[in-house]
């Protein structure tokens, strides 16, 4: 056997470990019984010692040596696995075990101190979390920006630089689309009591509208949705609020994106290094584009509106309009997760700009509350009420996700310039939403996007896809015509 | 570090991962996507190299040198490593492999096989399973028997001799009971129509009854009920006939009886090698005493007469009793997993003595469809039909599981030892039980057998509860009084 064969035969059975242990963190969010936790954090921990010794063994080093692809995807494997070994080996393994066991413990107290507020209490944690990730990001970056090391693990190949360009560009346009929408009459949102069952069941039926296939996946309830695993086994979760059935509609649109992905990736990768999606910020701009672009459109909210209708009877807006009016209403708010597509991006340039100082060392932990209320005040124009409401609402700090948060934008970004192809690629596709047919869309999404993989840089596939790099100006002219119009001011 | 500190440590993940590998079955069985099956066998694959390499992983040998251990508890740690590694490394690596890739295959062949009634279709692939398992059996057990060293992976310290001894003490009694059960008017099932939800609802209730905690555990569908997992996660299927009610709540009360036992497990033993069941005899035993000398007795029956009427209406029985006659009813049928109390020893011996043969290299794969038949009809007195209800219709050889089967009668056995010691310390247990109340007996089974896992050896276990070394004595009078009352003859 060549080394290159030894090498992909060795990454096939680490890929499918890989997929054992995400199933694992399915099965704790989906069926796990209540009393098993403990006992779960073990295993969990076991099965990422296997994946990490694994993924640092020296053999892979001598493979990558002598190994020669016989193919442009044989290349491609080659790039991803001696990205992923480097990284490995640049990191101590004491450092990766301090910090596995510090991030384990970590997100508990995270989790303790958003349900009463106290900011106080997790910030000990979150020093310590701090301090080993920026150790982490110096032996990642040698000599280079420590932001950039840490943005590596999410965006190969993207920079610090290039984000704050791309955020610049956008802040001016986002913050006057906000106030002239905050400024104008509160848009009511859809009230009254939407039956659990009923908004699963509709769920579904989306789910499948949108290309999800369910011999190769599953919808189950979760508190926190998210989509997880790779190739034929590709599972989603979403969550019901009887009060609020877009939580649940659109949750399942935006993993049914995430999962299209993984389920559409041509088969031959599966278990290789190509058999998952290239990156965050691509992954993100198929849940987004699914989600917003396609599912919150006019054309698609006419179809959505009969769809709901159907299942739930009046829904107390007038008409067609006044549904989209709804669906797309800008208001006042402090939780990213619930934001617009206007104010989302605000969201993320406060969290961009907190965790590059804190991983610069120009911001203290000590200050982190106070300088994320003051940055709060500034960009949304009132105060944030209680902790769980600002520092503490999301998961990410306290797992040690720095530099994962700009993905979400740059999913945004990626998904306007997709849309704009889209709208080229298949004129009359308003006339296909209206009557809740996305095969086109998702189609054209799968054929140059999705089926891909890892095969191209995530800049490049966006670029093959679009015939031009990726820039912001299509999103914010998608986000000015929608908006402006929804909001004329 | 001690030595035996090392090795705990080390066992304890290899602990911890084995719990996933079990974890993944489950899923497949309950909540995998249909298209995932050929990804699945890639990643249990994997874990399975991942669990034989730590298995055999030759610091082990150094570790058992140097350990000592601290209390009794280590002492059996210690013991039951030690079995399993010295076992692990006398079968060559190569001869493991191929194993695993055969039987992984065969059991394809054998469902192909079965759904045709087609014996010849499997036979070429068993014959490969039994040759291979031979020559396991042989580098096992260097100079002693064939058998008894397949017997040691189930039944530790088990021979052939000794089941050979206790089937030949139970026969006569067992088709004498069965003669004369057939020989009387046949009893009616009880027939209609059982709603499938109504029937998970009493299945939930009756495990709970029984001491099943759900907080670590679950009860899901599944095609063949089975339960999976030790610790905080013991996990339950059952399956649901709309005709035959019996067959999920006997299902379920068999399958919380095995999951009790690992519940119950002293918490101090979790991922130890003490932490889960200590033999497939002794396992066996709980969950035929929950199904059959607790759960199929004349009082616990009087109580689920009224849980059913309560659950389904009029079953079509005239009172309690029929109720009870109804539930214990001999009569001819071909499938070892459908067969009373009586009858189902009487399949194993045939299995028992079948299989011996094979492994002794005395019967070929090609004559046992006719040596399965020739027995069938001399100890059950009717001709096999197809293959399907006969030498078809067991999973156990087509996986290479030798040496598995007696171990249900073994459990029998055990049962029947500890229902008389049941007895003894609770005198007023049919009082009980007619009110459904199962604690005393649960409860001192946790005491005696249950909590204890792998500390004592199998039968060490069983004497100790019982007081006295185990006999099929009690088992057979047991069966006499209760059949001799229900078919007088």
């Amino acid at each position: 056997m060549t080394a290159f064969k030894e090498l992909m035969a060795y990454q096939r059975d680490t890929a499918a470990l890989a997929q054992v242990a995400g199933r694992l963190g399915w099965d704790q969010e989906t069926v796990m019984p209540r009393g098993a936790a403990s006992q779960r954090a073990e295993e969990a921990g076991a099965m990422e010692a296997v994946l990490h010794a694994r993924k640092t063994d020296p053999r892979i080093g001598d493979w990558l040596e002598q190994a020669e692809a016989p193919d442009a995807a044989g290349t491609s494997a080659i790039r991803l696995i001696r990205r992923y070994y480097e990284r490995g080996v640049k990191v101590p393994a004491d450092l990766a075990v301090a910090m596995a066991r510090l991030t384990s413990r970590s997100q508990g107290i995270w989790a303790e101190a958003r349900a009463k507020d106290d900011f106080a209490g997790f910030a000990p944690v979150l020093e310590q979390v701090v301090a080993l990730k920026r150790q982490e990001a110096a032996a990642l970056a040698e000599e280079g920006s420590l932001y950039d090391a840490l943005l590596e693990d999410f965006e190969p190949g993207m920079t610090e630089a290039e984000l704050e360009a791309m955020f610049a560009e956008m802040r001016p346009g986002l913050v006057r689309l906000r106030q002239t929408a905050l400024d104008a009459p509160e848009v009511a949102p859809v009230r009254g009591t939407f039956a659990g069952k009923s908004q699963m069941k509709l769920a579904r039926s989306l789910a499948r509208d949108f290309g999800y296939d369910f011999s190769k996946g599953r919808l189950d309830k979760a508190v926190h949705p998210f989509s997880s695993g790779s190739g034929t086994d590709v599972r989603i979760t979403t969550r019901v609020a009887e009060d609020d059935p877009f939580n649940c509609i659109y949750s399942t649109i935006h993993e049914t994106g995430h999962a299209c992905y993984e389920q559409a990736i041509d088969a031959s990768y599966l278990l290789t290094p190509l058999g998952q999606g290239v990156s965050m910020g691509v992954h993100e701009s198929q849940s987004r584009i699914y989600e917003n672009q396609l599912g919150r459109s006019r054309a698609f909210c006419s179809y959505l509106y009969g769809e709901m209708q159907e299942a739930f009877g009046d829904l107390g807006v007038a008409d067609a309009d006044g549904f989209y009016a709804a669906v797309n209403r800008v208001h006042r708010g402090y939780i990213r997760t619930e934001a617009d597509e206007v104010q989302y991006n605000l969201h993320i340039m406060l969290r961009f700009d907190l965790e590059r100082s804190l991983i610069s060392g120009d911001l203290a932990v000590a200050d982190l509350e106070a300088a994320w209320n003051d940055r709060f005040k500034a960009d949304f124009g009132y105060e944030v009420d209680v902790a769980s409401n600002g520092v503490l609402q999301d998961v990410h700090w306290s797992v040690g996700l720095f530099g994962y948060f700009p993905t979400y934008s740059l999913g945004n970004v990626y998904a306007g310039c997709l849309m704009a192809a889209l709208r080229r690629a298949v004129p009359d596709l308003d006339a296909q939403l209206e009557h809740g047919e996305l095969e086109a869309a998702t189609g054209w999404l799968r054929e140059n996007v999705q089926q891909h993989g890892g095969l191209y840089e995530p800049k490049e596939v966006i670029e093959r896809a679009c015939g031009a790099a990726p820039t912001a100006a299509p999103l914010m002219s998608y986000l000015e015509g929608k908006f402006g119009a929804l909001y004329p001011g």
